[in-house]
């Protein structure tokens, strides 16, 4: 078995591959090629902490993928360590072999994250971005921001996150980044927002939102989290979701069909839309929504992208 | 993160250690003292394989672990690998970082196994034992005879297998061997029988097993398979299970209770015996069965033991 580190995974990683790479996941997920047994969890108390097992593997692939990430918040305050971590396991198909060890640390899972809200930026984004909107300053802010460089020309930010001193400091090379004072402000400004905060209560509001906009939801990856008003997704032409069985469960979708503002048949997958099963952004003016909860195939696909230039050097 | 091969993994392995640990471990398990999550599958077609995820912790421990187990049956023929592999992962429950990987290649699987069949002989086994009857002659057979020299001094032998040339060459150290012609023949001369086979129909008959007899069945880890008739457990004083769940669903358990010979209630876990809430064997002319399907806590009990030999040296 080949065991790599972050630093070599860091570097066999091209983001642009990585966008087509995990568009091309979901793609395969909507059209049910990818095996993706329910997602393994553990919870602790004392520290409170969690992990999860992600795993699953394309149909006719020879390789299978386990990923294990880790969030133990209080690791800063505490111990000095990161929050989250992981690892990802990919073993043949063909014998159960173990093959590679990926020590990625976490970096996989946060740039399969950033990858697909550029995913669904090039697919759902209008044609000419005004400002791009960031919610939040956490590592996945800056991740999805820098992915974003390769789905569209615009390099002007506004930003605005709880903490205003996270806020203040928060840069991506090569961006110009302005400070919002709310989440309406930037909605004013911004046609391609993305959200990436932990919250749990709606922080882009419909009446905020204008005719046009794109809006990818990061954050809600577990039961009651929510970044967009349920009223949104009834304003919005295009709601797309990763999965519909987890987006139906824990995404931002969830709180938008308990309203019964839409119902279960106005959603799309990504993957459909990707596929060109089902329609996306027709013209400028639509509001088009991107749910987002993290899939095993993005997983896989990540691996697979490492792997393959991780054993050609 | 420390990293440990097969080598060193079973250099640290002490048997009778291996069997408290196993013993400390059910009884932890049966009082509710252990958490495992449903056990995480993947299933392969060609060539047809299985993995196994088993993953958990006890309750205050510092660490959990993931074991990941992996049958291609298919290997000895066409690659000439073992049909079987693993790994385990150990990781801190107070950061969740992880802090080993231990490269077993499925010994610890198969020592946690054999340790559970002496920990129930250990146990249920009737004083004297005048012959030991093993049914099977694959790694479980040699590796059960094995342990079972810990907790009998009986040296004495008979041994059944489908496949008499394996069962003509079957050896374990320190044991004399006998091989019968039916398991019939076996079960005349033995009062304590292990079994460890994929057998799908009972191979040890109601009518013949004698008085004082304990049976440990091994091999039924999955839905279908079957080593003891359902009638034995009517005629059965101890009814045993490594856990009510997984046996009521996938042991041979289940055989007898679709039966209907015996209700649910006759059933007790071997953990409850082991922590003296449930009454084992008392006397020497009861016939008692012990039924396990293979539990989590094992592999978190045997990693920790290799953990804590491998990290002193």
């Amino acid at each position: 078995m080949k065991i790599y580190d972050r630093a070599e995974i860091e570097a066999a990683i091209d983001p642009r591959a990585a966008i087509d790479a995990i568009a091309e996941g979901y793609a395969a997920f909507s059209k049910g090629e990818v095996t993706t047994p329910p997602v393994g969890y553990l919870e602790f108390q004392n520290p409170p902490g969690e992990m999860h097992i992600k795993y699953g593997y394309r149909i006719g692939s020879d390789v299978w993928v386990i990923k294990i990430a880790t969030g133990f918040y209080e690791n800063p305050a505490t111990n000095g360590l990161p929050s989250s971590t992981g690892l990802v396991l990919v073993f043949s198909a063909k014998t159960g072999f173990p093959q590679a060890l990926l020590l990625d640390e976490g970096y996989l899972t946060n740039i399969r994250t950033a990858a697909a809200g550029a995913a669904a930026a090039r697919y759902l984004a209008p044609k000419n971005v005004r400002a791009i909107g960031i919610v939040g300053s956490g590592v996945q802010a800056h991740m999805q921001l820098d992915l974003l460089r390769h789905v569209t020309s615009c390099r002007r930010v506004v930003l605005w996150a709880r903490d205003p001193a996270k806020a203040r400091s928060f840069k991506v090379d090569g961006f110009s980044i302005e400070v919002a004072d709310s989440t309406a402000a930037l909605c004013k400004q911004c046609n391609l927002i993305v959200t990436t905060t932990p919250s749990r209560e709606a922080l882009i509001r419909a009446s905020d939102v204008r005719p046009g906009t794109h809006i990818t939801a990061m954050g809600a990856d577990c039961p009651g989290k929510q970044e967009v008003e349920a009223a949104l997704f009834a304003k919005a032409h295009v709601l797309a979701v990763d999965s519909r069985t987890q987006c139906f469960d824990h995404g931002d979708a969830v709180h938008a069909l308990n309203s019964k503002v839409v119902p279960q048949d106005r959603f799309v997958e990504l993957g459909e839309i990707i596929a060109g099963t089902a329609p996306g952004r027709t013209n400028d003016e639509q509001i088009t929504i991107a749910d987002l909860t993290g899939l095993a195939v993005q997983d896989i696909q990540i691996a697979n992208l490492a792997l393959r230039t991780l054993e050609k050097t």
